[in-house]
């Protein structure tokens, strides 16, 4: 199992996605799997209220998703979040109790020039009306946070963290590079 | 529990003692208990001597320290370092041995920028005659080892990390957002 | 065991090895002991081809250096990389199951201004043809990764970390400072 992550935004799925799909790996996205169970068993109707559930329902919800990902045993992508920016700090999206059930063999974190980032969550806002913070300094102290993250990440698994920069006009190079580890 | 992180002279309990205590939150400051501790059992009669003792008893202290938090079951703040200054290297002030014992549920760590944080020092130094670092260099050092511990920290314990920043006459900005973890 | 650490050619014997034998400490190099057990049991000829074996083997041989390292009983310093540039990303070079064995009471990581770094690799391409990467860029993110990891590492074992410069000049007060851990 390789572990995409990377703010919103940036696009990971863009990068990895047409490689992924032609090397023959599956792509799971954890917040899709969160909200499966979550509509499932708990009759939420929408992703973002999710959040909204009592913490006791969240965990037992991310205590299931683990244990889908955990018997996973083909090529899979996990996409997902490094840390999600919430009103009481960042949280991790792999803490130690999830990540060590998953059988992670590498790590590949997308970033991307700030004012990229910003014009990036611009469109989209244009386009899907989705509310993302557009604050260069609120994007870079995310994006320490979840470098930061990847690296103790890397170190409990054990397994190589790649870096890609997404740049405008550099997807080419950006795939050629993940493509290392597929 | 929430654990409130800063380098010295940051501001940690301005930002957070009046509200915590409206909220009904007892605060512990980890130094006092270790000094308590030590006082008591090795008759240790200043903080700063703590250090002096034989490593052994120092751990011995520590273990006590961390016995009496993790029976803490009512809303607690936890008043600590991310890192500690030493001759020997940053020694991380939550250590897994320590921290996997703790109830945490939310680290807040207080941050400012650099000139603010050696102006306060000073302003110490001339109150109280307590010395420390006011080179821009070590200072920034320093905050990006506490940083990282910080992710190391929540991902460790699978709790959110907020970052504050405490600039001169932005308290209540600062107040305002750590209320939304309390 | 005291661990130090630094990216290549930044000059991590140069600090530390007259102070090391002036102690009494045994001086271990992770990639050598890494070299003798390939070159014995599967025969390796050349430390850059244990990256060739299957990965299977690579841990089988991780796995022996690391009993051996677990047992050690004297004062040593074991010299390695804080993570490893592959072509599937920064690879931990302590990883938590390795580091979990280890008797470590320090890490010590060894870095200096990119420039300087850029420029002792070139010097040693020209004495050794030993290729490694000179783009500012490219070490700075790396050393990047390295400052999280070894944060990571301090956490983990609960013991100091100190960073130290080696900058052109300055050698003597970079062996003055190694020397309080030593």
């Amino acid at each position: 199992m390789i572990i995409i992550l990377g703010v919103p935004g940036v696009g990971k799925s863009t990068v990895i996605k047409p490689l992924a799909e032609a090397k023959g790996y599956r792509m799971l996205n954890y917040g899709d799997m969160m909200f499966e169970i979550a509509s499932k068993e708990f009759g939420v109707d929408h992703r973002d209220k999710i959040r909204a559930l009592p913490k006791e329902k969240q965990f037992e919800i991310q205590e299931k998703v683990a244990l889908v990902l955990a018997k996973e045993k083909g090529k899979v992508i996990l996409d997902t979040h490094c840390s999600i920016q919430t009103p009481q700090g960042y949280l991790p999206g792999l803490p130690k109790k999830l990540l060590e059930k998953l059988p992670v063999t590498g790590l590949v974190y997308v970033t991307a020039p700030v004012e990229e980032i910003i014009d990036r969550r611009k469109k989209d806002f244009e386009a899907t009306g989705r509310v993302r913070p557009t604050e260069p300094k609120a994007i870079l102290e995310h994006e320490g946070v979840n470098r930061e993250l990847l690296s103790a990440y890397a170190f409990f698994c054990g397994v190589p963290a790649m870096i890609i920069e997404n740049r405008n006009g550099k997807l080419e190079e950006a795939r050629e590079k993940v493509s290392a580890i597929l």
